[in-house]
């Protein structure tokens, strides 16, 4: 089910009794692809903790292969699992993927290495399999590309590396490459923390698909020159009327493809939507700290002690939103009614 | 004439016989304020050349002071006069008050040390008084933003670093601080070469002028907080009709201040208009070289090979400029017929 051309981000490697974890170092892109193998509880805890392996079920993923992990050459099989388990869950404090993978491990029965496996690789298999659904509700935003660009806008990384599969942005990029349509993606690099420079340029580029890395603020100027066919992205959390929380950046991007009358989509699982949400004023926006900005990557680039507003998140309003493009569908137009009823389908 | 609290960027020391120029050395912002000081034109010539000294204006007045040491200790004035002016002229290739101004100096009779000083500090204190001139005219601009938002956005430096006097953009905003006006601004990093982060946020800083680093992809989440009532930017050209190159992503804000109702100023002297273009698409776009966008930071934060788009400008249309702030007066509405009053004004 792991996508043909996407990155291998989470692979077990061998049987329950003896196998491992080999996980694609992501604190080493661009630059290196280095695999680091975990053969042992602690070295996976460190990974996730240190960002290693990143992306909300990415990480439940690897947690999930962790506590077949922590279960071998043991006696007591359930205590260890559970001694796990609690244990992965400390290593991120808000993914709540996290929190459900490990849960669901818990309660596998009977508890072996065998049966914990199985379920590690379901999770895995689920995530990827979902990730292949929201691709293929999406491709047709692809396929009707026309002569006015046939460039696809993303921003951040809703990618192959932060997912089990394809990603949720990216899903349809995959797909569309796999039947080469033509298109070509723009990456906005996504500052401060750059992403969309180090792992989605890099994840796509490794696919064979067109990327472009452009600045953040030159994506208007990208937009007027026609070059851009439509705007999609991932999200963090979806209130129940459709107004979307996703990385920095992705607001600026909704109100510049409305001025150019370009399409903006999101691309989420429908485990993203927070019901108990009217709408977007209730999400909490977080303050990321300052020297993110003024020194992320190498040398310092603002003066000392220099002011700085860092919002982790920005909340793009439903009425910016051409379509919401979760595994159970398409979310179009959008706005609460219709949000109900594709999430209520099997 | 230089304004009170800006940062002095470019100083003759001594007389015209014996003196030198002093430059504040912008390659070593903001981490060091350290000064060149320049005994001969090579030292001048390099300091231009490398950037330590940059801003079309800035660049020119140095190049008129630069003509005086070239005539210290000769015996033929006028002969090394043009030598050193022409040796000048060929140290950046683009800007125009580089060429206009050693062209100036050449003119100057009787040549000598004394005179040829006379002039320089005549181009020096002309820039100066045209960027008070284009702050008196924007500060009502900061005085009537209300409870709506007391933030400027400003983009790029069109500051004090990169003219003889209080900058362009920024010009208002000394003089609003000199009156103790109630304001602060934000100032968009801009990617990729972080002339807001490096020069603006110092800059500005160093005057004791409240101000706050952003990156670029935050601003419209910081406009739909509330907290932006106004935007100003410099410009590179401006067309007959009033469509504006600027610094890439000054149409992006453009674009945004325009969804969230705020207005969006642009502050340049007359010499900016090319009245032979009749409007923006005349306006050619440099592209910048992909290492600025992938390691421009220190370290690499892109994958080798990547493919990049860098414009290094933007057009905003006409109709996206609430008005145009000159040293002649305000342009406003920004059309044809009132540029073409404004500018007629002796």
């Amino acid at each position: 089910m792991v996508a043909m051309n996407a990155v291998r981000n989470i692979e077990w490697i061998g049987d329950a009794a003896r196998g491992h974890l080999r996980l694609l170092d992501q604190t080493r892109l661009p630059n290196e692809q280095v695999y680091l193998d975990c053969c042992d509880v602690q070295s996976v805890w460190e990974a996730i903790k240190r960002l290693s392996v990143r992306g909300a079920p990415a990480i439940g993923i690897a947690a999930a292969f962790g506590c077949v992990i922590g279960v071998q050459r043991v006696d007591d099989s359930a205590a260890f699992l559970k001694k796990t388990a609690d244990h992965l869950a400390t290593s991120r404090p808000t993914a709540i993927n996290l929190f459900w993978a490990v849960e669901r491990m818990k309660r596998v029965r009977p508890c072996t290495g065998e049966t914990l496996l199985l379920q590690a690789k379901a999770i895995h298999e689920e995530d990827a399999r979902m990730c292949r659904q929201i691709g293929e509700y999406a491709l047709p935003l692809i396929e009707r590309l026309d002569s006015r660009g046939h460039g696809v806008l993303t921003h951040c990384n809703a990618g192959a590396l932060a997912t089990g599969g394809i990603g949720t942005a990216t899903a349809p990029m995959y797909l569309a490459h796999e039947r080469n349509l033509a298109f070509n993606v723009f990456a906005g690099e996504t500052r401060p923390l750059l992403q969309g420079a180090r792992l989605t340029a890099f994840e796509l580029a490794a696919a064979g698909i067109d990327v472009t890395l452009i600045c953040d603020d030159m994506a208007a100027q990208v937009m007027r020159e026609g070059r851009i066919g439509m705007v999609i992205t991932g999200a963090d959390r979806i209130a129940a009327n459709g107004d979307t929380a996703n990385k920095i950046g992705t607001y600026n991007l909704a109100v510049l493809a409305r001025h150019h009358s370009i399409p903006f989509y999101v691309a989420a699982p429908s485990s993203t939507f927070d019901l108990s949400i009217c709408d977007g004023t209730r999400i909490p926006i977080e303050q990321r700290p300052a020297r993110e900005m003024t020194e992320g990557f190498g040398r310092r680039t603002a003066p000392d002690n220099v002011k700085t507003y860092s919002p982790a998140f920005d909340v793009t309003p439903n009425s910016l939103i051409s379509a919401i493009v979760t595994e159970k569908g398409l979310i179009d137009p959008v706005d609460r009614a219709r949000i109900c009823m594709v999430l209520d389908r099997i």
